[in-house]
């Protein structure tokens, strides 16, 4: 059986309707996966014109969602008790941010009763999230509060360039002092789990160095030697194929060249700025150490873009296709 | 008359010498400066073949240093009192960093004395330089020393992308101190005025933000409302066209797309991993503040290809190409 996938749509006034559209015009879509949306019918619809596979989709409710794989169809799931907004395409509205995270919430209940297999998120606005009353730094902490998990990771994927983050959201100054031993142990045994879901059984993982140099033999930084080194000896005895700590600005390019399949970075920007240089459109984000499978595009609402019929669907389909293949 | 340009051969264990070689074989070369190479002759003769320009260097002295530009020809110029090493690929020897250095010296005292226009780098090993008495934490810090100058900053260009960096050799978990509006407003001017030398006027320059998602108002960092738009505000009154702060994975994004000419990075790796993951074989490293002008290949002495023939010339010619767009 083909996996279950719930893709949430994300701010109805950003591109994620407009995206979710599109992708579905893509055949591999509905072989990859049985997909439910989950959000406004009304705003799929505006974006969808005849012939696209989206504008035979059918409208549920929270008591179909048990039989929303049923039949052979793309099933819109709407949370009840929270209205569908109006679509007032790149506003920042209270009603839509709220609706938007009723349904990242229901889409997480379903996955956590185990009717679905993964969740695949479109973008959400942060300041309509903000006014529409959910105070959460970003998406996936939502998320990961909603699965009861404070420990997790963000991989960036983008075509054969791979990165697991040791920290994300954290002020560059604060960076080093997350940085220990344990923690980046943690996330390179993640990093490897996750590449065996996607298919890359024994894969070579390259660690980047905190500092310029690796700390050129601690003339400029000492973590390497401290904390770095000291995870990734950990992990190897365990058996996997680790390298580093490597100097970031030739981690990346190593990558690219062919010598690793996944490098674990140090903070958001040292993984960010190669992956998204590289695969902007493509850029796939997937949350490590949940109880639940779930990716999302990695780009946002594009308000600038918005009902211009220029939104490029390659973001999620890839990351429906990547959902699927971690559910299989 | 073209600009007087000399090379520093770098260490003649590493692939300095065959580069160097390698670059005299484009025409372009001879026709965009006069060269003087500072190096071992018989090095540069160990990788040259009959019918390469450089297999018809002339060895000069430093006694002949005044007289170097009066024919049509490539003098090489080795030091007094310094014999040229021997020529040993691939080994760290202490003989061949202290050559090296002692060519960087003879190069910058010529030019601080007006015998040349610039200097175009190649690369040293650094274990070979303070083995060989040297002892710094780089190449550009040695040239700073004998230039007198403690307030420098580092440019990347690899083709269309262009990075200048607040700091560089700086533990990470110390960069945030050293963003200060007064070192940011200058390495912005010093950004512009290069740009202008490079030959681009008006030049559109994006200022990287320090922390992720340029903090997030605050929720991660406040260096970006504290220093970095103060200086951007500071520099954009006198006249230039300057963007941010910028988040650091758009930044150069929108540079490679065309929006941008230079992005002034705040630390090594936020402007090296870009630029070098784009442009590995091409990337060539000017030190702004000096007052010479000054240009490096932008990797190493690759001692893994030494003597192999697989040493690509591209970062020596580009860079060879830019000091004398800058010294014209």
């Amino acid at each position: 059986m083909k996996p279950r996938l719930a893709i949430t749509m994300g701010d109805v006034n950003g591109i994620g309707p407009e995206i979710t559209v599109k992708a579905f015009q893509d055949p591999e879509m509905l072989a990859q996966c049985r997909p439910l949306i989950v959000g406004s019918y009304d705003a799929l619809m505006e974006y969808a014109q005849k012939g696209d596979v989206a504008a035979s989709a059918v409208r549920l409710s929270e008591a179909d969602a048990g039989s929303a794989w049923e039949e052979d169809r793309i099933g819109v799931l709407e949370p009840s008790g929270v209205p569908p907004p109006k679509v007032e395409p790149a506003k920042v509205v209270a009603d839509a941010g709220k609706f938007a995270f009723a349904c990242v919430e229901l889409a997480v209940r379903l996955a956590l009763d185990g009717h679905l297999d993964g969740i695949v998120t479109c973008p959400v606005n942060k300041k309509a999230v903000n006014l529409g009353g959910y105070h959460y730094a970003g998406h996936t902490e939502f998320l990961a509060e909603l699965c009861g998990c404070d420990d997790y990771r963000m991989m960036l994927v983008a075509d054969e360039l791979r990165v697991v983050h040791v920290t994300t959201h954290v002020a560059l100054k604060d960076v080093a002092e997350h940085i220990t031993t344990e923690r980046v142990a943690g996330t390179i045994r993640l990093a490897r789990q996750t590449m065996e879901r996607l298919g890359v059984p024994h894969a070579r993982i390259a660690v980047a160095a905190l500092n310029p140099h690796a700390g050129e033999d601690g003339l400029f930084g000492t973590e390497e030697p401290d904390e770095i080194a000291p995870a990734i000896e950990m992990v190897r005895e365990e058996g996997p194929d680790v390298t580093g700590p490597v100097p970031g600005d030739t981690a990346f390019t190593r990558m690219a060249n062919g010598d690793f399949d996944v490098v674990v970075a140090m903070y958001h920007d040292q993984g960010h700025i190669p992956l998204k240089l590289v695969g902007f459109n493509r850029a796939v984000n997937i949350t490590l150490g949940l109880p639940i499978i779930r990716t999302s595009v990695g780009h946002g609402t594009a308000f600038d873009i918005v009902g211009k019929d220029q939104a490029d669907p390659g973001s999620l389909t890839e990351a429906v296709r990547l959902a699927a293949v971690m559910a299989t």
